[in-house]
């Protein structure tokens, strides 16, 4: 029997909508890739009685509880309190944690809170995981074999406890039984990779199968707990891998972007983005990886006509004959693009995010995207419509897509 | 007492950090705008057992329980299995529903899944509500006056089913008896507006007040019990706003963008941004919003210094004696984005984002936000280092907030 995990956010402010709980995503990600299962996520709000009922309902065989939240310096934080008391124990005065406290308040030139003192009170029956990031440290309680984890709710300051005193040692406790891949994919619908993989698995019923789409493509994980000599793991992934061809941009759970950045550093490429309806998107999320300016050079926002014809030389006559939303204008703006840039390679898209600005022939969610190299320049188009946001996203996939494809020497199918 | 609710997200997708679990605090967010309070998050796997455990779990006294996830055509979507036979009924076919699929896959142009019979099955123990979206209806089941709602797990499917058939009945249902105002802040640090405010609210024991913190600024909520004549909220809400001034920039929960958009849209003025660290993203926040091309024209991507002198004319000896992260050249960048674009205001933002780049007299965290307009060119500096993509937030959110105090004539504090 594998570990096990159950994540446990403390907070009204979650509850209340006023947080998006992204710590629980964040612990359970990191405990699967060292083997660990997380079983449930519980969000309850900042009140003895939930905090009370939440540690009663922990299953007798998980190993591993979490605990996010409700320990800072404001009267609503009774995390600590609770959960002490909980296991038996009082909380101390430590004054060398207050100490400490001051000198991180002063080093960062802040005012020191008045009801600073209370952080440096810690339960006896717990050991004190160290945080650099903030007052509040993280605390380990061990009750009938099950281990319990306290951490602050602000991000990276959990981060911080979960990477130096808590990730290394579950890392050493844990032997992987378990194998698994994630294939990232993109430009294929779900129901599609359901048709042309499902079958591959009737063969193999030791291998797990699941799908995670997003509006950015389709994550396949395929897993396996390991026997020696079976190879069904392996074999079935080649076949899938086979089938689904040029669809799959990683073998790993992994952005598009990072095997963008890869190929153009091997390749010391550069590359320029012009974008009329992604607004920026597509130069955003390149940039999201550190080194970006050794290939990304440049980018131009033209969301204006008069922006396309001054920065890309995009000619009046192709923008009153066929609109800002056409192939002739995406084809002239990647060519301008990369000529006013000198880069090996340009990216340029416009079309329609809505709600508004569609008409009978030209819908919101039509959109054309154009690449331009040094040989040719050609383009593509897509039609996708939900609500702006998602179809900003979506058309800044595709080109993103458009753009690996071309890098690879691929013919898209778009 | 006001009225109650529970969410259960039910997925190994959430579970094992595939997919981001955002239903839950979308369906708080909506629920807490019409007085139902959210009192606990619950995402399980989808199994049979976890199922029951979560449903033996609800609070007797919670009037409303939202289920989502595990009602698609695959194989591991029982939701719907399990919970009607939790409450004691079975699923019976549907033929008009059947067709009713049929038909929406064909219109889709999408291939017919063979496990779509089961999308014909539904429980003869609850209603059924449309789903316009998807194949997967909703279901609302009722039990010791306690009301289950089960959805599918897509956002966009779910919402549907939330704004058409759910969230208006229940809108009938509630009398709200509590107000709560929303003051959306930005600029000031959550310990320090515990300083600056905290104290108002020992005199207004009755209102409740929560700090809400992101990278982004911190929101501030206060509520009240509705009682005749008590004006505690109004009163404790003016103080706190005099106190605060110009860091409030909302008294709602929204994005400061839909701020610039409306001084924007008033005063008839135009924008166009400059970005080098932030790669995009002003842009992209800026164009979330339908409409932002009536008023912002055209941005630049400078992120190589040729993408500067080129486009903006920042001079060469410039980017020479002073480096390419200075007063001086963001001065020139606004000042020469202001005039290639035509536009009324700009700005130009260039900085360090790390983790590389990084020198003893201009580290990591190091940004220069310039504006320009008619009258003035002046530029702020900045200072913030946590990790690349958290940096590049903070520097888009600063440099906005620099725009809206310009917009409104208002002198910065930066």
């Amino acid at each position: 029997m594998g570990k096990t995990a159950e994540i446990i956010a403390i907070g009204d402010e979650i509850l209340a909508a006023h947080t998006l709980n992204t710590n629980s995503h964040w612990i359970s990600n990191e405990l699967r890739t060292i083997g660990i299962k997380t079983i449930a996520h519980h969000t309850i709000a900042d009140e003895e009685k939930s905090i009370i009922r939440v540690l009663d309902q922990i299953q007798n065989d998980t190993n591993y509880i979490f605990i996010t939240g409700g320990l800072g310096p404001t009267r609503d934080d009774i995390t600590k309190k609770v959960v002490t008391k909980y296991f038996g124990g009082k909380l101390v005065f430590h004054q060398n944690i207050l100490n400490e406290s001051k000198n991180y308040f002063k080093k960062a030139e802040k005012e020191f809170p008045c009801t600073i003192d209370d952080q440096a009170y810690y339960p006896n029956n717990a050991d004190i995981l160290p945080n650099r990031k903030g007052s509040a440290k993280g605390m380990h309680f061990v009750k009938k074999k099950q281990n319990y984890y306290l951490m602050p709710g602000v991000p990276f300051e959990m981060k911080f406890i979960m990477e130096n005193s808590i990730l290394p040692k579950l890392q050493k406790e844990m032997k992987i039984d378990y194998k698994e891949f994630t294939i990232s994919t993109t430009g294929i619908s779900e129901a599609e990779l359901i048709r042309k993989i499902e079958f591959i698995f009737e063969k193999y019923p030791s291998v797990k199968l699941a799908y995670y789409p997003s509006i950015e493509g389709v994550k396949i994980r395929i897993g396996q707990k390991i026997i020696d000599g079976n190879n069904d793991l392996l074999q079935s992934k080649n076949k899938l891998l086979n089938i689904l061809g040029n669809y799959v941009y990683s073998l790993k759970d992994e952005d598009i972007t990072k095997i963008i950045a890869k190929i153009l550093k091997k390749n010391n490429l550069t590359i320029s983005i012009a974008e009329s309806c992604t607004g920026g998107l597509i130069s955003h999320r390149i940039t999201q990886n550190s080194g970006s300016s050794k290939y990304f050079k440049e980018g131009v926002i033209v969301y204006s006509n008069a922006a396309k014809r001054k920065y890309l030389k995009v000619k009046l006559s192709t923008l009153k004959k066929y609109g800002a939303v056409s192939e002739e204008t995406v084809l002239e703006m990647a060519k301008g693009m990369r000529e006013i840039s000198d880069t090996d390679i340009a990216l340029a898209i416009t079309g329609i995010a809505g709600p508004d600005g569609g008409t009978k022939t030209k819908p919101v969610g039509l959109v054309w995207i154009g690449i331009s190299t040094k040989d040719k320049t050609y383009a593509n188009k897509i039609i996708f419509n939900r609500e702006r946001k998602l179809n900003k996203k979506y058309f800044a996939q595709s080109a993103l897509n458009i753009l690996r494809l071309e890098l690879l020497k691929i013919k898209n199918n778009y």
